[in-house]
């Protein structure tokens, strides 16, 4: 079928051959198909959707349009983690470390940050010496000795991805369920894993801001997931406020670090353990869930995780004593505070906002290809229902070298993603809901 | 606004600023907005629709994107008339010298025949010498002159037009009410009319398949065309058959001269006497619709309009003997009768059948870079509610020389889209309806 009756087709609304499907990806990777044809196609694909047959094509066409690895020769369950991303979200950096210390293999290809979003590769890369571009032969030895390894995307990796995505990004075609599944999916799969737990996250500082979205991207993942014969699950996690306290690549890591010391913020560690625990469960190295937290609770109470952590940063060329010492880290020279105007209660934190904030102290970029400044960052001293006085530090901005805007344009940025009212709020339960095979919830 | 904000916008049916629109479309037409741009935004506007300002920011950056005609010093009202495209419309053929012998000046530029559709322009071209790419200069004489002249689009006239238009046909967004509606008036209005009649045609061999698409079309028409300060008016007309008998360029150059000469076929003149007379009335060369009918068929009685035809033929450089004897127009070597299998009445014919049996014969292009053969084409003998017994000829085929098919295959092309019953059919009104400025009806 040619690209020109498959946008007809998918226009006027009626079903796509999954063949046609392959047919479009492969031509448009090789670059036989036009960018233009394929921005249609997307833009179709925003309004009317896709079918569960023409949706599953789509990711296998995308996910075999470059390597795909095996680990099959590597003992014990491979299982990933991915994040729509969010701001201070450090799981990954706990999280690794944590099932590979309870016995799951982790394979884990991440991505940069972009936007109010931060990213695993831009945190790990503040720790000195430590590399995220690995040959696929090391980080094949690294997962089977250390039991985890965290790389980039690399240039064999799903190219139909990084290609249309990037077209994605300048057609407005981003924000469709069907093509965010197949991005993650292709992506993932490629690393050759038996299972992948997926954190959806919703709220002010998520992509989806609507429940009802995350549960219908969390659903379609899981179903295309399970039909191409892997173990997916989704946790829908609150995203509503910045998730712990630090935002910046290293006061994220001293934080993911404090966690697996048994001292980090509640919030990041009830939601670290929760998605750990979906890792073992799928794994099957838990039998329950109970059994699946406790594991992950005593990799923590131990030390285990930490030295785990420690293994993987030395493993890829990372300075360990850096997580120990976080004065071997990269500091910001000058701090700021923010003070509150307001008495009161904190009744919500745009988080979007506190994202962009850190963005514009250098944390994060708003092109892929711009760099980002490893000590650059805020930490928020207040979070949803605590009590504030005029004057008392809401957050403290860590200054990059070459900030995008003046500290006190930052300060005003945070100030105003804070809401400060009367009312006690009750707290978002963190993990709002599950969505995977039934026989383990 | 960035593109990108603006295919955003349009994604998600908000407004989008006039300047915007214009904007974007200067870009596109210098080459800074790439292509994949415009089929996302082109495919959003399918979806979305355009509201009348955004439209007529379009209609406007689009007209001048290029050369708009100045007219004015040419004495008398510049009207032109435009075909959505149908199968056997050889209208303008006639139209144009009738109605440049009733005192209104046509500056006419056409286009040419795409897949079921016919082109004035091919049919002007298999009269010897006739020549449709005329400098401006030269075009602007000939309808001082002989008060009509026919030519091609030229580079320099919304050249936006041109480059959308590939695109549009690329990415399946064609058939978008707004975008074609941009289309037709960009181009029309640069040749320096002062109103316009459009000839809408709804039916089986008619882009517009069903009449509330054909109306909801000429509404927009008549409505930015007024806005813009044009009189604009439109006739939607049966295209639910091939309209005349004759099907293929050099044949309907003959049927466009019966006409001419009060020979022609029943259907053909209606339509044309119609539309003529709509021009008439806009241009105020008639009182009122009775006389405008009147001194249309007076010119067809008295020859006026045929020997206007060979003053506009001469002029463009063809040769006028060739409109009194059709043998010094190209013919085919060989014919081949279509017989009918059954016996009954016509119930209906699919005119986009016949005009694709037509293409298949050498007198269309699936491609519009692609040549025709003037000599091929075909002539229908029987029409909706004629009676037909088996064997009796339904069509003569006109063989090209180098036909897509073989006689036999188109043949059957042919038979197939006769539809032949028991039943009585009462004849459609050619002209369905009518929408323009009130005060002209």
């Amino acid at each position: 079928m040619r690209p020109y009756e498959i946008i007809h087709r998918k226009r006027d609304g009626l079903p796509v051959p999954p063949e046609a499907i392959a047919e479009l990806v492969r031509g448009y990777t090789e670059g036989v198909v036009p960018d233009y044809q394929l921005a249609a196609f997307c833009m179709a694909v925003f309004f009317r959707g896709m079918s569960p047959p023409e949706l599953r094509a789509l990711v296998e066409a995308m996910l075999h349009s470059g390597e795909v690895l095996d680990l099959s020769d590597i003992p014990g369950a491979k299982v990933d983690k991915h994040s729509t991303g969010g701001v201070g979200d450090k799981v990954s950096l706990a999280l690794a470390p944590l099932a590979a210390a309870c016995g799951v293999k982790v394979p884990m290809v991440s991505g940069r940050g972009l936007g109010h979003t931060g990213g695993t590769l831009d945190k790990l890369e503040s720790i000195p010496g430590f590399r995220t571009d690995l040959p696929v032969e090391r980080f094949r030895e690294i997962v089977a000795e250390a039991g985890a390894c965290l790389i980039g995307q690399t240039a064999r990796i799903a190219p139909a991805d990084r290609k249309l995505y990037a077209l994605r990004d300048l057609t407005a075609t981003v924000e469709s369920i069907p093509l965010i599944a197949a991005s993650i999916l292709s992506k993932k799969l490629a690393e050759g894993i038996d299972a992948l737990v997926l954190d959806v996250k919703v709220g002010s500082g998520a992509f989806m801001k609507r429940p009802e979205d995350a549960r219908r991207l969390a659903e379609t993942l899981v179903a295309i997931g399970a039909g191409m014969g892997k173990k997916v699950s989704a946790l829908l996690t609150d995203m509503d406020q910045p998730l712990g306290f630090a935002v910046g690549n290293a006061l994220e890591v001293v934080e993911a670090v404090e966690l697996l010391r048994d001292e980090g913020p509640r919030d990041l560690r009830q939601i670290t353990v929760e998605l750990t625990a979906e890792m073992l469960l799928l794994g099957r190295v838990a039998a329950d869930r109970d059994e699946a937290r406790r594991k992950v609770n005593a990799a923590i109470g131990d030390g285990r995780g930490f030295l785990k952590l420690c293994e993987i940063v030395e493993a890829q060329g990372g300075d360990p004593d850096a997580l120990a010492d976080p004065a071997l880290l990269p500091r910001a020279e000058r701090t700021v505070e923010v003070a509150a105007a307001d008495r009161g209660l904190v009744q919500a934190i745009d988080a979007e906002a506190v994202g962009l904030a850190a963005m514009a102290l250098g944390a994060g970029r708003s092109r892929l290809e711009d760099p980002v400044d490893p000590a650059a960052g805020l930490v928020v001293h207040k979070k949803v229902g605590d009590a504030v006085e005029p004057g008392e530090p809401l957050a403290t901005l860590h200054l990059g070298r070459a900030p995008l805007e003046a500290p006190e344009a930052v300060a005003a940025r945070v100030r105003a993603a804070y809401q400060v009212g009367a009312e006690r709020v009750p707290p978002e339960p963190l993990v709002r809901e599950r969505i995977g095979p039934e026989e383990m919830a």
